[in-house]
């Protein structure tokens, strides 16, 4: 009979621990923190850079300063008076739609394009048919982002670059926008056989380092309860007001 | 043999929901939502007002402008384009020990006093001894909170305080320090008979109201992705600087 | 120049807290819970039941035993040894497209539909053609939800009941599919004049309650760190296996 | 005049991004992902195996099967059709005081412990007398952990240890009762010269690959809305009940 629970990813007996079929003492001896990454996530070890190729994806990513709303939920919710864990898993939530989430959709655009769809200029020209943005091209503060840069960099340099990265460049020119940090992450990642489903892993496991930091010095350097100055915040509501009489018979008692 | 879950607060089978042992279907129809807060929490069914009197420290906490982390939070997180229920539960984490906190802790300290230790003198002089504020006293904005006095207004009316809330108002003679609406919530709830576990709750299950329409506002009215002004941000880190040529060769591959 | 933060729903300056408009004071004199959140979504007070219309909605959903997947989540992170918020917020993130979902969906539905489209005939061909269920009905452990009919009936005695709620018996016909609690919920509040970004709302603020019960119950009645039996896990990944000989070559430093 | 938002931890301004100082790029060519955590928490990059000692301890702690409340928590919320952050976070809440809490716990006693104090001896003496248990000793599982065992060789290896494991040693031995994992952990971070404050965040770094994984694969390969057989589940509370006569009259309306 089936049990309730069931994953092929992980299984804990007595004194022994097996990840995706290998013990942890062998993974803790042969392998990094990337490797293991990559075989949580495909289910095999790498057979070259794979591992180094996502450690680097995800230096590129801890920290934004305060140009990225997890850092300031985290900063906000840290100044309530919470556990380490809790304010972090808050900034994390914020990786939606807008923050981190074009990985995701980069991704599953790149894996999903196929045979003759599998062109740029089609798959462009979908977009601005239905006039929405293709996810992971231009970014709003930086126009040769260096992130970008080093990713691809290194993708040539280790041979991990195939088809998504090739298409991902195609989209490029046919937008005549830079792909962003989120696009080259989601191309490197399609090109490593690692499913779109993945795409806000890296993004998540990475920003938590950097939200980590902020709550410690939130934490130590600042006064609990951050407070924002009035100065800043404007009511645009309806101005101060009576209870209509109405209502007030209505609800007296 | 026991079952891996258990509770004492419902049960369902098919077509048939009980709260308490009451059956949903006439808590609808003859109750208020305070009235089965008192029942969830306390087992049963209020014998008084004890329903509206929840319902009233709920109305006092739902929204408190930008002035509560848990908003700017919420705001954040709503921004990265996430759905309500996750951006409402990012805010609801920063009511920890200093934002909300304080009601958990009074009620803890009230219905812990007892016998002997029950005078506000030895207790307020206990935490001066041990230099910690005795919390639900003071507020860094209101000195006259109306929240407080409408609260402590309605419990005597409704014959609903008791010796809970008498002790938090000693304590606040001795302190010379205006309760605040953390304490008069404590007090009351205490003076309700609902454990000092539950103490958070009040605020949380109010707050939700607010954050929720803060979520569908920042998604309504404001671009998605909030970014502060680079202005308001300092860094005070170390200057730019190049990774020492030590680390580069032993790190070069 | 326009501020940093911006809202309509609420300001506060010293001893005064405004709600839309409304002192604190006023509002808790005067109003219910149900009111308030009312106000708080749609702007203005109402000027009927609707207030208790929504409390009604509210007692529906507080909590449905271990049947849903936010009242096991809250258990096991309660278990984990977190203040009260961070596991009621960990459960209601659960909140997602399976699991109350249905009442956003269901609303917006119903509030796009208009002019010739507002026909339940062609919506459930539309769905049917797009092979996607219809939101808002069946239910796969109620045949008759009590919830369901009580919340019919209120809305018909409190003439709260308009073209939404029409239109969704329509589709129930059509279907030949009772309309289940999120269906019943998101029709009353679209004829009660809430917009269907608040879908959520209502189950979020009233799960909140007994998600709270849940975690104060963890906590007082069982044992920290909730562990299965193992009997109730199936692992089916690769059988325990080496590391290659090649990768550790490759590895060892 | 002081800024609303300041950090040491990075800076950003177009096209350029630092880390402690360091550029973006430069940390993606010469550094490991472990290298980066150290540069993070410490503020400079390491000397030796620092960052490789970190990655050690991150890979002993992705997973653990369903014995750990976060791998449930994420599996019960990802259940629900929610984003991947967003059922990550869920998991990740779970990380409190007995959920790789004890991390935290033992970094502070054994960086607190100093001069005369640090004397094994009186430590435990001083838990018994407070009957407390001692944070990081101890398992309900494993009784000889290769977790423990492989990072303290590694350790010793890269000449890592120093004061603070040889005390958490020597605080077992007076125990009788193994170092756990969290154990180790904690008092190899103290000899790399990391804060206690830090205790919590590697194994949320590390175990966010885990749940990462576990939420896709609830995703790809399970039923949405994970409801448990009802034969699981005791209600345990009142008899189905009719809500009292007195209460009905008071409350219709």
């Amino acid at each position: 009979m089936a049990t309730f629970w069931k994953t092929s990813l992980s299984k804990v007996i007595q004194n022994k621990i097996l990840i995706r079929g290998y013990r942890i003492e062998d993974l803790m001896e042969y392998c990094s923190f990337g490797d293991i990454i990559y075989l949580t996530f495909t289910g095999e070890l790498p057979s070259g850079n794979e591992g180094r190729m996502l450690e680097t994806i995800m230096i590129s990513s801890t920290d934004h300063f305060f140009l990225a709303p997890s850092v300031n939920s985290t900063r906000f919710v840290a100044s309530g008076g919470v556990p380490l864990q809790a304010s972090v898993a808050a900034g994390l939530i914020s990786l939606g739609e807008y923050h981190g989430g074009a990985v995701e959709q980069c991704a599953r655009l790149l894996q999903e394009a196929s045979g003759a769809d599998r062109r740029a200029r089609s798959i462009v020209a979908g977009y601005k048919n239905r006039k929405q943005r293709v996810p992971g091209y231009g970014h709003p503060l930086h126009d040769r982002d260096p992130r970008t840069v080093k990713l691809v960099e290194k993708a040539r340099k280790w041979n991990l670059d195939g088809p998504h990265l090739k298409l991902a460049e195609e989209i490029a020119n046919e937008l005549r926008k830079p792909m962003n940090v989120d696009g080259a992450i989601a191309a490197i990642v399609s090109d490593l056989g690692i499913g779109w489903q993945y795409g806000k892993a890296f993004f998540l496991i990475s920003r938590s380092v950097g939200l980590s930091a902020h709550h410690v010095e939130e934490t130590i350097r600042e006064r609990p309860f951050r407070t924002i100055n009035l100065d800043d915040a404007t009511y645009d509501g309806p101005a101060e007001r009576d209870i209509p009489g109405s209502f007030k018979v209505r609800n007296s008692s």
